[in-house]
């Protein structure tokens, strides 16, 4: 297969579509048309047929998709027809939310370790999920054959853990630490920085005011 | 000031650059050039340039941005100049990460409430935010001027939770659960699937493989 170039903002939309498409297979809906997708998940019909378009022609006229059929081939684009071994950084609120969440699992990744400086947290289960500490994060990486890290610890750590996961061989990290952080460009890198999605809704809700 | 149409792709990266800013600002910087944010923050020179284009004329060529300016600037188009009062739906790992994530109170957004149906947790301060019971959503959305609610409840309860933050008369949702919802197009809704990140970055490193 060739290498696609596509945005972005589509591939965030590919894995909207995907779970949809997840959840209206397990109602049992079979086949469905652009124009519903757009309408469940708040995207144009338009923007629908053109995100779909970069794989080909999926649809039938007058039919629409094949539910799970396209769902396939999207799970397929964004990587996720094998599972995803990933380890945790910070075993507080967020890195426990984190390993329970069910939106990972549904999605094929699978939380191996949770790492934390914290003595009293070593060693303990969060979830099944075994907490390790920081020292052990290189061969532990090396033993689970993990690709991704997640920073879940403060701003203040967020660096020096990052250059650890770095050190430790992960191919990507994403970061839940509101603070930018530097990594070799050879290391994929998201920062999912929570209040940013507050600052959609709060700039649109001005808009709306008509600002 | 006239209703400017600003692509959401935008005001996420204008929310990146704005913290970003104020990282630097803490750091004594004060002025700084569109390459110089571009390099940081991971987005191509010209893009930052035509991001901050949409707001008139910030930069002096040959000196750069101020960095105080352009972050004044940047945190009024976001409507972060106000604070935001805001609850949360759900007591559990990810309600109780949330309510202490750092990101939200640097950005103006206060946590004043935090919902849960679970009894034990009722009257209980969480972080110092206390814990009322689901069915008093709509007077403390009331007394408090509540115009955003965090839903961070498990997916199965996330529709229900949603129909009552919409009778409570909130303005704007922020999802967390991994579940399309339904709300009346009158308010602001965004899903944050935080798989979605996970996703684009397993995209990125299949593609880099030359997939």
């Amino acid at each position: 297969m060739k290498a696609l170039k596509i945005p972005e903002a589509t591939v965030m939309r590919l894995s909207v579509y995907s779970r949809y498409l997840s959840q209206i297979d397990e109602r049992g809906v079979t086949t469905i048309s652009s124009a519903e997708i757009a309408d469940d998940v708040g995207v144009s019909p338009a923007q629908v047929r053109k995100d779909l378009a970069y794989f080909g022609e999926f649809g039938t006229r007058g039919v629409g998709y094949n539910v799970k059929d396209l769902n396939y081939h999207i799970i397929k684009i964004l990587g996720l027809s094998t599972s995803w071994p990933v380890i945790i950084a910070g075993a507080g609120n967020l890195g426990t939310a984190l390993s329970m969440y069910g939106g990972f699992r549904d999605r094929g990744f699978k939380i191996v370790a949770i790492f934390d400086n914290d003595e009293a947290k070593i060693g303990y289960k969060l979830n099944g999920i075994e907490v390790y500490p920081m020292g052990h994060l290189a061969e532990v990486v090396a033993q689970k054959k993990v690709k991704i890290g997640i920073i879940a610890v403060p701003a203040a750590a967020a660096q020096e853990v990052a250059d650890q996961l770095v050190a430790a061989k992960v191919k990507g990290i994403l970061n839940f630490a509101p603070r930018v952080i530097n990594v070799p460009d050879s290391i994929e890198l998201r920062n999912v920085d929570l209040s940013v999605n507050l600052e959609i809704l709060t700039f649109n809700l001005g808009y709306k005011r008509g600002r």
